[in-house]
């Protein structure tokens, strides 16, 4: 594999500073000079990683990694190391130290669109045929790339990335330290009709808007419709992953996780913490409470209350699905078993047949 | 939440014009101005709402709707209304009067790329970064917005709604009055290949196009093949909702509902009225009768015979299916009732012998 | 179906030519000039068709093309024919000599964004409204489309096709002769979040790349993301459909065909000549071995070795999943032959009492 780092982006940190910034306890060289982050197996010596379990000790013994961020519990500290409850959350937070948001020059690039009423806040940067429409607002340092549409009225708020090929419809409203990945569309129509005499569909008007509130990050290719009135709202430190379907007037609570190719059917209210796994269909007008946990392709058309584990088609508590899932594994077993059981009844017949003769 | 209306958009009607206009019957002040819809939870004094079933009676009573849409059989008239056999349609109907489209100036945007041999009838506007290719031919009154891209060849007829980030390839064609969504792509090649002796994939040219006819509207990042050879065809009035695909050389047929995260296979062809609930998936090569049902999330790969309702993995007539899962979902009581079975047909043959030792 | 031949493109072939192109037997006038591909029912006498089997003998008769390309087996030879070992292959092969890639003017549109420091190669194109970011460098022969985009320090090989509205975005790299269909987005984030003491979702930061090989084929609305660390790899000759999902650091391997709407989780590996069927989910972290074959809709969350045919849900292999799912389909009649199997025991019961009473 050759290299893959940007070359311009060169940062350091003491592992002293890399301690102190995850919380951690320091063992060894405080000053020893960190310039980035890696996996077990490709990290180099001025790089730190990670061990997330006592199983990859045989991995970490043989990494190149200068150091290590590793938990109390872990035994073999040949090398600097910086000890926390929580490796790969430590772990991120270091990451996030050496991340740079792909490379944008501030202010307004000359071939991009910037209506006249546009409002930009202070280091902006809007890069090469981005449009930007009328009466439009963006907070401070946020990011549009090239090729993204913010629609009449959108809003957005600071310290944003909004990547190449978005499209935010619009009078959108967008937070703080949003992140949108390419090919997102916010602020489609919301899918609603009305079936006249000869059942042909007669739109309804989708008035509403699309609200996203502060910490949000939204993969590529999503879709996220309008409101039929009032507004679609994704709540503050929701994740979404690639491909996922939200229709009019959803609301998603906070920190959700919702995996890649999920659909949401029209003014369905999920809770907070929901994890949605990949390809779930969750079904129009019901409530998913706090916490509750979908299995991955399965279908969900009805309320589920605070902390349950759901799945299959249709979704079951997971102890059910777990008891009629075994049943169905031994089905051709009973089928045996009944066979037989069928013979020995018959015998049975037969035998007492024989003894009413006697 | 805040106010989400279009500030810009202003207009009213009488409720005497809006009986007219959905042909219901006028209960109260004919001259009551009506500036807009809203939900019953919603409205304000100026705005009409409606009533789609007697359960609602109590939230219509709160409302602070000006005036209700409803049907004969509703009791309490506290203020005008219009009386109508399907408020639903009629609210849709009236709805639609105050919609307008996004805004975009008339003509053509000194931004947008417009190839010399391109035909644009009387009002065409063409936003900001609009791409419109050699050749291509748009009828009177359509919109195409700001970062869209029609190719060579295209024609589009009049009075359609072209949003941000679509792309319509080269030589497809678009009725009248349609709509397609941001980031929907009309014309990309079909999946075809044949294998070589070495089992490698030998691409099938798609020489063929996409056709959709009039009044079809299209969601968001959608996918339509054009065909190997002919044409995949979208016809009248059928309504598709986000990220659906449809292959090439696939035909569906007029008035359909496709929900989102639908997926044809190539070459099947759809009846009118066809309706396929989200993430359904439906095999290549056969036929789908009119009136059609298949439900959320099955996997269709026959043909199926007019006005059929199915659905399941794979699917089966829905009476078919709720009796296999009624079983499914019995299956532990079988197992203990077949366990319970064999023991006392255990206990009989030790009676049985006992019998016979006498 | 009006015709939707494009134009401008005009080449022709003599039979001969054909024939040694695909490595075929002449039968009949070796002169005999081909001006295109048509299905049976379409062709004229100007063009050649394909059987690809003697079950169309009947269609092939009434055909109207020119020209035929059979198997050894074929009988009824009413007309000039190549005779080859696999027509649908040769018909590939010989369609291909027809095909023109969308038409796009040499060199750079002056409406494109190129940065100064971006090495584009001879004869490559680039159209109107596309972006090609620093630092960029396109092979001999490219064309990139109208509103497509090339982020910072992208390589693409020679010979691709760029469809309109595809993101290729920072330090990606794309082989020769690949083709991106439109919407689709290469080296979006990875999803990966570690969860921090309140719930909160933290960001690993995704640095990696996205490495797409030679001969490779990706629809429309696709997401590719790019790697935590390292790169998400799609190999040599690897044909994915629209609107698929392939996670960060996933392998897919070679020759591989990846159907509509299909989903990867991240870290898995495909080994070559996988096919996974419309609507595929795969679970994260596994190997899925050469030539396995998951049918449509199937959840696959275990390592897979060479070879197996697997579908369902879970995923199974296909000789036990028609074991089960024939069970199912008995389940209703295994329910009755209990209920009668309970009667008889209860009878017998009652007899041998009777028995023992005598």
């Amino acid at each position: 594999v050759p290299s893959t780092a940007d070359p311009e982006v060169d940062k350091s940190f003491t592992l002293d500073e890399l301690a102190v910034h995850v919380g951690g306890k320091l063992r060894g060289d405080a000053g020893l000079r960190i310039h980035g982050v890696a996996a077990l197996e490709d990290a180099g010596s001025d790089q730190i990683s990670f061990v997330s379990h006592q199983r990859y000790a045989a991995e970490a013994a043989k990494s190149g990694a200068g150091a290590l961020l590793v938990n109390a519990s872990y035994q073999e500290l040949d090398r600097p190391a910086i000890i926390c409850d929580n490796p790969y959350l430590a772990f991120a937070r270091v990451a996030q130290l050496f991340m740079e948001p792909p490379w944008l020059p501030l202010g307004v690039h000359p071939r991009a669109f910037v209506a006249e009423s546009a409002q930009l806040a202070d280091g902006v940067c809007v890069g090469p045929l981005a449009h930007i429409g009328m009466g439009v607002r963006v907070g401070q340092g946020t990011r549009i790339y090239g090729g993204s549409y913010l629609g009449r009225n959108v809003r957005v708020g600071e310290q944003c990335l909004i990547y190449p090929h978005v499209a935010i419809l619009d009078r959108c409203r967008v937070g703080s330290r949003v992140i949108i990945h390419s090919g997102t569309v916010v602020g489609s129509d919301g899918y609603g009709f009305a079936q006249d005499e000869n059942g042909r569909h007669i739109k309804i008007p989708q008035l509403g808007i699309v609200e996203i509130d502060d910490d949000v990050e939204i993969g590529a290719n999503c879709t996220i419709d309008r409101a039929t009135l009032g507004r679609t709202w994704i709540r503050q430190g929701t994740k979404i992953d690639n491909l996922v379907h939200v229709a009019h007037n959803v609301e998603v609570g906070e920190h959700n996780l919702l995996v890649a190719q999920v659909g949401i059917a029209g003014s369905t209210r999920l809770g907070s913490h929901v994890v949605l796994a990949g390809q779930v269909g969750v079904g129009g007008h019901i409530t998913i409470g706090d916490r509750v946990r979908v299995g991955a392709k399965s279908a969900l058309s009805h309320s589920v209350s605070h902390g349950q584990d759901v799945l299959g088609l249709p979704a079951v508590s997971k102890k059910e699905w777990m008891r009629t899932y075994a049943a169905i594994l031994r089905l051709p077993q009973m089928r045996d078993e009944l066979k037989e059981l069928k013979n020995r009844v018959s015998q049975l017949q037969q035998a007492l047949q024989g003894t009413d003769n006697d």
